[in-house]
């Protein structure tokens, strides 16, 4: 992989696996929109907590949200935080368990949190969110103000990021390769259902374009 | 879900969507078992670290494992660590962007990270690792006492540990039942590939039954 982009701080610094890893924006971006949950980590005085959360991206910011009471965002607020974003697209099986891998894609991104107070701010985040995975923001009745006050958006700049990368098969020890085991690897592939109408839908209402173009009808 | 059973402790009590949550171990061993990578967060004085990894587990215990000189894992010795398991299950749309969400299934568990230094059970946890997704280990050439030595192998205990699941379509607000936005959800699924051999396996070689029976040839 790219190593023409330096890292922005020591602390995103690779230091395991460095030939796999990349500070190239173009590679954070990519895997940032093809991903689908952060695992969010703050800091707390009672140890460290990790929770999956949806998010958005724009040019230079991930954002997450959350309901205003969520204590683990509300403990993220002007606090460092750590957003690793992870796609597992496979198993990767050695002749020997010691080099046993998976192929994954994973952006790690640290920093300080800062709530996003700026109402026009925040609604172009909270539509980011939204339409991260599918166009899906114009399809819904808009968000009340009472709504948006139940909202907290935390931003985390995308400037310190480290992506890694490991892709196909096993790379075993050369003494191994003349023995009698198998190597190699297995893709996991995702694919979405067919859209499900929520139990209390009326009569007569049909998904969006937006919905039925992504997932078929 | 289960409210029987009371959380081990105040920092895993469950404090939002209550009603998905669940502290009952056969529902966070259901979860672990069907999980295939874990989000392992340390605190440093840099800030928290959220990082992926394969991991293992028994009874009442999550390991996990890197290189020896692994900087999180060699952080989280003797530490409070948080490891949590996500699987997306899908995306639910709702009448507003508000109420969108996603089907999951999550597992976090908190605790003391200890370091796993007893020989019999390093080589049971890295074979609970190895077997997770799927039975592997005997199939391969078995680790060196090299391999071992470059390893570090961390245990954490599920007794601090909470589920959540969300399943199903949107939870909407009443008034906007009657509106003309459609509502409901669309299915995640993950299926694998067909096992594809090393570039450099030799010739004759097939992939073991413990492969082909899980994956097909």
């Amino acid at each position: 992989m790219s190593s023409e982009h330096e890292p922005a701080s020591d602390r995103v610094q690779l230091r395991r696996g460095v030939h796999r890893g990349s500070h190239d924006p173009v590679v954070i971006r990519e895997i940032l929109a093809a991903g689908m949950v952060a695992h969010v980590g703050v800091s707390t005085d009672d140890g460290p907590i990790v929770l999956p959360m949806a998010y958005g991206i724009d040019e230079d910011t991930i954002y997450v949200h959350g309901a205003s009471a969520n204590a683990l965002l509300r403990s993220a607020r002007s606090h460092e935080i750590c957003i690793t974003v992870t796609l597992l697209d496979g198993l990767v099986f050695a002749r020997t368990p010691f080099h046993n891998s998976m192929d994954y894609r994973c952006v790690v991104v640290r920093g300080a949190a800062r709530v996003v107070d700026d109402p026009t701010e925040r609604v172009d985040a909270l539509r980011l969110i939204t339409d991260h995975v599918v166009d899906n923001w114009s399809a819904g009745r808009p968000p009340s103000d009472l709504d948006l006050r139940k909202t907290l958006v935390i931003a985390l700049p995308l400037a310190e990021a480290s992506a890694k990368i490991r892709e196909g098969g096993p790379v075993d020890e050369p003494e191994d390769l003349d023995g009698p085991h198998w190597g190699g690897h297995v893709p996991l592939v995702t694919s979405w259902g067919i859209p499900i109408d929520s139990v209390d839908l009326r009569v007569g209402i049909e998904p969006p374009a937006t919905i039925t173009a992504v997932f078929g009808k």
